[in-house]
């Protein structure tokens, strides 16, 4: 009898230079609990991780306080562009999109590519046509931004017009809307996503991300990237990451823990550990991931100070944390 | 001393059912050959691996024969969109573009990401904006264009709407303009590539494709994803693919050879069989690949009918070849 698992992130980065305050790390913690919760729901009423996963990073990508979806960071030019992947581990099937701006959930657009079309990967406004005539709810431009993520934009771009901001970071200078995000709103990598093992030993992953406050427009990191920002494959594990999204490519990081695994013979736990620790630093590569085997094993290492996190097995408490 | 080497592709496929003509497959023979030869003056003059592939690249991009660049596929509403990548096996730095429409060697919008953004991939029109930016020739669509490719797009469109052709397939029933050519044009993976190693010891790939005929706008392929179309790295391999793009990206194609040898202590031979024989075909996989390692060793394998392919050691005749 398998015991399902699932496991989410909100995107990893450093701790808020200014403070804190308990109430708004117990708001993060509140949400990533929540949403852990009703993913749980879906696993222990016998549905497939696929569904979980897709349900986990839908709720992600509609709470505010992640970097996905509403709530997504405002490009250079003050638009939102939007990312995501999804892949089911049994059968190797997966689809993403990429640069979409009007879907409301890209992951629900990369899951219909991956079930209603020949494809796997669609970019750009034939991303969100494909997604329109799929049935798929849009919504302007406008649904996405909130004061936060225009005032992390207007910050960056005071603080020279060729910052980039990985999300979470510049916040916390000069945030004035809302209270101080645990994570510094200045150095996050804002991505969010979810991984899971259902009933019957199935894995699947999805990874959905707003991008990088004030990146350069049509830029796309890892996140939609198979086997960069997402892979599921039963023999081996099932991966979303987040971090500095260029030296996740590089890497080609959720694959890499996989071959480690088929090649090598490593535990999830080493291929996580070796891909975090040693790989990533020279590549410049700040983040961290989340990753399940089929075994139920869990790993969410990271590089930084801290990741939006947490973990539930079906039948037991969610288990969440931001820092180390 | 290293000797240098270059290899490239032009695409794999089923030969064509209608007669081709010796002079024809002389004709792509002697390009193939005059490509090689053009690269391996770079690498022989100590030129490096990345300048060679972008030159080798770039001519194929502009050889009507094959489908990247001039002479690329229409999409199914009879326009061109391109992807390429390139990545430097010295440094892991990789620069890539899809679905650009402009830009007349989506190569050089490639490496010119690399080496002139702090990113790694743009899409879309932001991408031809940046390479124009960068200087880089920008032509009008019709600048792609040739007859031979505007009758595979009204072929494929009379036998049914939903009919995708992976380029050199369709042609061999329908060609009017000019002659067979000795892969058929609907069954033919249309993508190039190159992979060299230079006398330092360094490695480079790079890959470009004008996508699939009739395919629906804004899909994506393997081509233009570092890890599935084009992987380098200086201690394993250089890798360029063309074949199903999907099927190549669920496997992560380029990325698994390299990870074969790092982590299973495979041969390039061993590595490349595998994934070309026994990975690929189980989903769907047709389609083959170039690669090369740090020792010179040279791999072309491909598990349909032909490739257009040929590889080059500095200061010895270059070989070419079609069919097996």
């Amino acid at each position: 009898m398998i015991k399902p698992v699932l496991v989410i992130h909100g995107g990893a980065g450093a701790i808020s230079r200014a403070q804190t305050t308990p109430e708004v790390i117990q708001a993060y913690e509140d949400a990533l609990r929540q949403i852990l919760t009703e993913g749980e729901r879906i696993l222990a009423q016998g549905g497939c991780a696929l569904d979980a996963v897709a349900e986990a990073v839908r709720l992600l990508e509609e709470c505010p306080l992640f970097n996905a979806g509403y709530g997504a960071v405002f490009t250079h030019d003050a638009k939102h562009e939007l990312d995501a992947a999804i892949m089911n581990g049994q059968t190797l099937q997966c689809g993403a999109v990429a640069n979409v701006k009007t879907v409301r959930n890209p992951i629900l657009a990369a899951r219909a590519v991956m079930e209603h079309s020949p494809h796997v990967f669609f970019v750009g406004h034939d991303a969100d046509a494909f997604a329109r005539d799929q049935g798929l709810a849009c919504v302007d431009q406008s649904f996405f931004s909130t004061p936060m993520r225009r005032e992390q934009l207007q910050a960056a771009q005071r603080s020279g017009n060729e910052t980039i901001v990985l999300d979470h970071d510049a916040m916390s200078a000069y945030q004035t809307s809302e209270a101080i995000a645990p994570l510094d709103e200045n150095n996050k990598m804002g991505t969010v996503g979810a991984v899971a093992l259902d009933c019957r030993g199935n894995l699947a992953a999805g990874t959905s991300t707003g991008g990088m406050t004030n990146k350069w427009p049509g830029r796309v990191g890892d996140s939609p990237l198979i086997g960069a920002g997402c892979y599921a494959n039963n023999t081996t594990c099932a991966v979303s990451t987040t971090g500095k999204g260029e030296a996740f490519i590089r890497a080609v990081a959720a694959y890499d823990v996989s071959a480690q695994m088929e090649y090598a013979g490593r535990t999830l736990a080493q291929a996580t550990q070796q891909l975090i620790h040693q790989k990533l630093p020279p590549l410049d590569g700040a983040g961290g991931l989340i990753a399940i085997d089929a075994h139920g094993n869990v790993a969410m290492p990271f590089n930084t100070e801290g990741m939006y996190r947490g973990s539930v097995v079906s039948g037991q408490a969610p288990f969440v944390a931001v820092h180390r």
